[in-house]
């Protein structure tokens, strides 16, 4: 393995170029707003559904490359975030008895609500959208807005879940998933980062419980990450106790390290390597045919989700992530070496030579299963995200070389 | 290929004993009653969760085996039968404020309600289940039971879905998916079969309505099957629209012939053959590694289910139904081809040497991607249905032949 940093940021680099340019190509709805997001291998839209997480994600997306990267602040990526956000400022929110911020799950292409999860994701990615926005634009009404929907959010998940619509059944035990914690803490960061006291304070406990929720998921001694716990932080029983996430384990790994490197928190920064980089690496890994399980069962049943063993694209983001910003944060040249491996199945499996960004659903052993580089859960985002993230920690690490 | 009739035949009735063994020594909980349906490749119990689906469909598969076939009048497996259906009749049912008759799709071992769909398919599998017992014990309130639910179901079909607890959406189109016809056809014919004129008579009219809208999935002039259409049988937008799912079209084949052979309706024999048996077949077969892709897009673009290019064991033993029943109605050789070429594949591939019963699974070339005997979706029988059913059809080709 002769990989250099260099090398890795150069060929990150122009890849990130090429993913904006494939979705500031294909994506853009010009008569309705809002983006395609079912796009097949050479650019054709092939469904014009629109999918509100991913409309979220991209406006985000496009806000923070514009924002954060010279090379990026070019009026049409401004004008398609902006143009996204009244898209989904517009037409996501469907008003329910209970609460006027409940998103839609997927809208026609002229904004109609399709479907509606009973999950907080979509409320998620809108509050993303609104606050990274608010950024670019100025505009204080949206923050106001991000913040508003926050609240309601955590009321669903802190005190009273009714207003998501799921009905409460006797079997049904409550249960603390990896995704809700995570999400959480992903949007304090979102909301506070580079704001004043005032509104890191508002969030300060918030972050604190989301980080609390998050620890709970280390089981069996320290040597599992599950994906679900009880409340109490207590294994469940059956496949859903059982179930890991390697990709999802990774992902809080890096929110983590970001957390902890605010704080200053050592012991935290130590478990989130420890714990939710190397240990998820470890166990989800393919000796067979490399690449990161999509789903795994701890005692080593077969899960039952069809797609346990696929590779996906989203995972190995993460995990090229968690690792340079763990080696970024602590110098240690075996999570270098952990980024290179990854690095190498992930630019050798998922990038499309031909048509440009990368294909999003393998094989176990890496054969291209669904073509298509958008999807109802693909879109402008983990690519991006994932190569955003790494060229600037590269750019950082090669800045500060000795 | 050199296949008979009486090897097929023979094999097959081997391969039901082993999997009704199965299933009488791995499935029953002696505890709560009812059946576990999460079974290991070795026969053990990795979730206690009990799917309704499959509970009712176990009753329906050991009462039909009970009543029917000699072999099979074993007091272990009454009693099993019996069993299952006290735990449904007991647990299954939800009390919901718009119907006594909706039912969860998931129960905890002793019966709590984990999750309900917002859909019909519990509640058919329990129909099935109370008529086909109702027949072995001879209960009339079961019948009667089986025949109330039927009319809620139809009810929520045919005039007015909201019991179901979907949420109207305006981009939410109103849609004839497929399984929904074919589920009520099943049933009209689980309920009226032997039975008197009067019960006949009672369903006469939903058997018509659910032909034509079983009829209405052919599009494109005839030259495929879509899963999903408009209510008024036109070609929706979209993946939704486009997609196939060929081991659904073959199902709806045979309960077709089925259907049309009780009405002596040559002319729906022939285009249940050439649309439902063989287009499907053709289309959905594939050539490359063999075995019938899960979905598949009408248009040729990727499908957006992760599992599209798998192989699962289902689509297999419907197709292996439709065709030995067309031939049987036809004695068309082409069609016993056609059932050899699939026995071929199903039979090579599927069943578990090792420890019985059939992987479900499979990579689309073949290899074994989840080994569980039973979960959530595979249950006992879609298997036994077939084996059932084919070695009766061979029994009557074999007794009839010159």
């Amino acid at each position: 393995m002769s990989l250099s940093l260099e090398e890795c940021r150069d060929r990150i680099r122009t890849e990130l170029d090429t993913v904006v340019d494939f979705w500031l190509k294909h994506s853009h709805d010009t008569v309705h707003g809002g983006f395609f997001t079912c796009i097949g291998r050479d650019g054709t839209v092939y469904d014009e559904l629109k999918y509100v997480w991913l409309q979220g994600r991209q406006v985000w997306m496009y806000c923070r490359l514009y924002r954060t990267m010279d090379r990026f602040q070019r009026p049409e990526i401004l004008e398609a975030a902006k143009a996204g956000g009244a898209f989904l400022r517009r037409f996501s929110r469907v008003s329910s008895s209970t609460s006027q911020w409940k998103c839609a799950f997927c809208l026609t292409r002229d904004g109609k609500a399709v479907k509606i999860q009973r999950t907080i994701f979509s409320e998620c990615f809108y509050i993303m959208a609104m606050d990274e926005l608010s950024r670019v634009t100025g505009d204080k009404d949206m923050q106001v807005e991000a913040e508003q929907m926050m609240e309601q959010l955590t009321h669903w998940v802190q005190v009273d879940s009714s207003g998501l619509g799921r009905p409460k059944l006797p079997g049904d035990i409550p249960t603390n998933s990896m995704a809700v914690p995570m999400m959480l803490l992903c949007l304090v960061h979102q909301l506070t980062q580079d704001r004043g006291q005032e509104v890191v304070q508002k969030y300060r406990e918030l972050g604190r419980w989301c980080v609390q929720q998050i620890l709970q998921h280390i089981q069996r001694d320290g040597t599992a990450i599950l994906e679900n716990v009880s409340l109490n932080g207590a294994e469940l029983r059956g496949c859903q106790g059982r179930l890991q996430n390697p990709g999802h384990a990774l992902e809080a790994g890096w929110f983590l390290l970001q957390y902890s490197a605010e704080q200053g928190d050592d012991e935290l920064k130590t478990t989130a390597i420890n714990k939710f980089v190397e240990l998820p690496y470890q166990c989800g890994w393919d000796k067979e045919h490399g690449g990161l399980f999509y789903f795994l069962d701890v005692d080593g049943h077969c899960p039952t989700q069809l797609e346990w063993s696929m590779k996906l694209w989203w995972p190995h983001c993460e995990a090229l992530i968690a690792f340079l910003m763990a080696y970024s944060q602590t110098k240690k040249p075996e999570l270098l070496d952990r980024f290179f491996h990854i690095y190498e199945y992930t630019f050798s499996n998922f990038p499309d030579a031909k048509s440009g960004e990368w294909f999003g659903y393998l094989t176990q052993d890496g054969k291209v299963a669904l073509d298509f580089k958008g999807g109802p859960f693909k879109g402008f985002f983990h690519v991006p995200r994932c190569l955003y993230m790494c060229e600037r920690m590269l750019d950082h690490l090669l800045a500060n070389r000795g």
